[in-house]
């Protein structure tokens, strides 16, 4: 329990709007986005940096844990709070300020607590975008704290690449505000210390503000599904689109049948763009794009990428079963509405796994095998994103009773184990570090980088802060 | 000095030919590429991550400090040992596995040893490149110790952007080693520790090894010089041609017409490019270019870049004085000849500095002033990338008898100070933190950013590594 006397230093130190405890209702604050309902024993909203910086000095002497929470949205309990009611949530939704456009730099300065939708409407006008395409919507602190990438890291990288600054308060007795980076591309003055705070969930420090680079908004775009004839083909298909559409290429999608059917039946005005509403076991989503108006002396971009298809669709080996284009507004409604409709199937568990892009197909086939064989009751509901690795292995039990505790934890363990310990692949691909994997950080994490996350955090922050332990 | 019986220990250690001593020359090690002349006490060469390891552990265990050196290119004395006699060197040239492309994923892990020219002439085949392109030939170790940028940073980014994974050998007593991160393109399973070793001249371990993206090969290029009607005018430009020709920028570069001048006169061969051999004040060098074979339906290249400068003449504010498009390869010949052309023509004083890119002609156009009201025999004949704000801004002192180290001293004091304190520039963009820059790190790093160095380092690598001293 944090004491009264607590609350009220801290209240004074706010100002009005800036604590809120249980009694006045933390449930925006307590409910995670997926999974987990924690309880927090106070919620503080800092205006600024500096009272950020006050309110991790006082937790700090006053032996508070905080956890830093920005747009909650993420997948892996990394900024709901556990159950013990001890943990005051640092809600960095008030951090709205700065909101700064450097247009001949393409950076912008901004706030924790800034959305990642209001960032693209207020850039739109400059013709310019902050290129992580997610189907939540984040702020900008948790973005940094997660590195975030999401559809479009093909072409443009997560949130590590295109962020240049940050401004990070540690949790020590002084509340540190260190400024790391800033709006220089080309710094090479020292240790790039940033790189240390994104990713790691806050637990060496609170993210409050962050300098982004901008990209050329896009403006002509085009997509197409594509069939492979097999999983085979599947990465002849990515080398074939690599090498006739170049930098085109922004996304390169895939999506399971089984995903694809919970999202059509879920989401009622989705259309089947299948034919004969056949929906194929595996299908690759491809969108091209380009930053500029079409020129005169331009082929339309879906032309472009029809003639692309009809060469690749000749090719020996023929690695196409069927392809389309249609209108890339609804081929990503469909893309984005995997998730919701998988979690509407029955009991999700989900896994953001990556692998190196030719082992994606081969997990996924090791893992029908696996699964038939050991868990019939389970149906795979995968997708992800083939051009970077990344599989967000879904899994449902149709039937709820069947998905007992105990299901639940063979079938985590039997996929994690595969994805790592068979595949070299990574437990964590985007969503970020939270209590959901601290496990398999604890389990897999070299001990002695975690000795040295340890030093790291004594050097930084060694009060208790964030929902994982690092070290 | 190293005693005899440490060398023979170490001789013993490293095999045939893995060590060097005094006596049979080590001109070629002790030699920087531009500055620099150093005594070494040894050059251990070798020939295994295990063997690094082992020379690492000797080494610590025997207070002997070493210096790790790849392809000895740098410019900022981070690979040349001191004068005084006591540094081994710790030659990585002998690294040249693994070698190892992973064609599918667009990845190469590459032993530190291995050129970049080798890299790029030995990826041709399969159509993909390291995107790195420096007038130097630097070794992958020593462009991810330095995170080494280059001209076509504005497309494809540094070594930092490109490296997935590292190994890296400690100095301490174990020599131990360390995989950071591999071949996955998304992976947030812990803290990206590699981030701390690249940029950091081996201050904090030696990289040994290397996991790089690889991009496809740029198979049609086309290039330009713009004049620009003033200074006011760069900005307008670039953001003319970022507007217009998106993705295809792939380097838009500034040239002083003084570092221009000097070239042509030191390289015969080049032809002088200019209306009347005129050289302008300043001179933009834009490149665009494609991965793929022009396609049937596809306006050429060059023609495409045509049709947009002859938009962007037409254009309100007339930004352009002249343009005009050439054979890329030749215009690269001039732009890559301004480094040797300048140092040919007096006593040199080099600054590699970084600006917003919004700075650039604003710094210049203040240092013009300032520099022909303090250093009247200085002439100015800078260069550099305008698309990321790297601006090598080179001073020549044409006199040699003038260029007294009194004068020399004063020249950095002003240009640096100007850079960092009027301009929130950076005194190092690309070419790394060595000897020659240790000073400015002293004067302008956080000392609690210092401190967090030293924390880290005594985490690491407590054993004396490298030139620079970094907490």
């Amino acid at each position: 329990m944090v004491d009264r006397n607590s609350l009220r230093q801290l209240r004074d130190l706010l100002g009005p709007g800036g604590l809120l405890t249980p009694e006045s209702g933390l449930a925006g604050y307590e409910v995670g986005a997926r999974y987990d309902t924690g309880r927090a024993a106070f919620v503080a909203r800092p205006a600024s940096v500096a009272q950020v910086s006050r309110v991790l000095s006082f937790c700090c002497r006053n032996g508070i844990a905080l956890l830093p929470q920005s747009g909650n949205t993420g997948l892996v309990a990394g900024s709901t709070p556990d159950m013990s009611g001890l943990q005051g949530i640092l809600s960095l939704d008030r951090l709205r300020e700065p909101f700064e456009l450097d247009y001949d730099n393409r950076t912008l300065r901004v706030g924790a607590g800034v959305r990642l939708s209001e960032i693209n409407a207020r850039m739109r006008d400059a013709g310019l975008s902050l290129p992580i395409d997610l189907g939540a919507d984040p702020c900008a602190g948790g973005m940094a704290a997660t590195n975030t990438g999401g559809a479009r890291f093909l072409r443009f990288g997560d949130i590590r690449r295109n962020t240049l600054g940050l401004t990070v308060v540690l949790a020590n007795e002084q509340g540190t505000i260190l400024e790391l980076g800033g709006e220089l591309r080309k710094d090479n003055t020292g240790p790039d210390w940033k790189q240390c705070f994104i990713g790691t969930s806050g637990a060496f420090g609170v993210i409050a503000e962050c300098v982004f680079n901008l990209e050329r908004l896009p403006v002509q775009t085009a997509a197409a599904y594509l069939v492979p004839r097999s999983d085979d083909h599947v990465m002849p298909l990515l080398h074939a689109m690599e090498e006739r559409l170049g930098f085109h290429l922004s996304a390169f999608e895939g999506m399971s049948g089984a995903a694809i059917g919970h999202a059509l039946a879920h989401v009622p005005s989705l259309r089947n763009p299948f034919p004969g509403a056949a929906i194929p076991d595996y299908v690759l989503f491809a969108e091209v794009s380009r930053s500029w108006p079409r020129r005169e002396n331009e082929q339309p971009l879906e032309a472009f990428l029809e003639e692309v298809l009809a060469e690749i669709w000749e090719r020996a080996g023929q690695p196409l079963a069927d392809a389309f284009t249609g209108r890339p507004d609804e081929m990503w409604a469909l893309r984005h509405a995997l998730s919701e409709g998988v979690k509407s199937a029955g009991r999700l568990v989900a896994f953001d796994l990556a692998f190196r892009r030719g082992d994606v197909m081969r997990f996924r086939s090791h893992m029908r095998t696996e699964l038939a064989r050991q868990f019939p009751e389970v149906e795979i509901c995968d997708f992800g994103h083939v051009g970077d690795g990344g599989v967000h292995f879904n899994l449902v039990v149709p039937r709820a009773a069947e998905a007992t505790d105990e299901l639940i934890d063979r079938l985590r363990e039997t996929v994690i184990t595969a994805a790592v310990e068979e595949f070299g692949g990574s437990f964590s691909a985007e969503h970020g570090l939270g209590r959901r994997n601290q496990p398999f950080y604890d389990r897999y994490e070299d001990p002695r980088l975690k000795r040295l996350a340890a030093a790291f955090k004594r050097a930084t922050s060694p009060a208790p802060i964030g929902a994982v332990i690092l070290g």
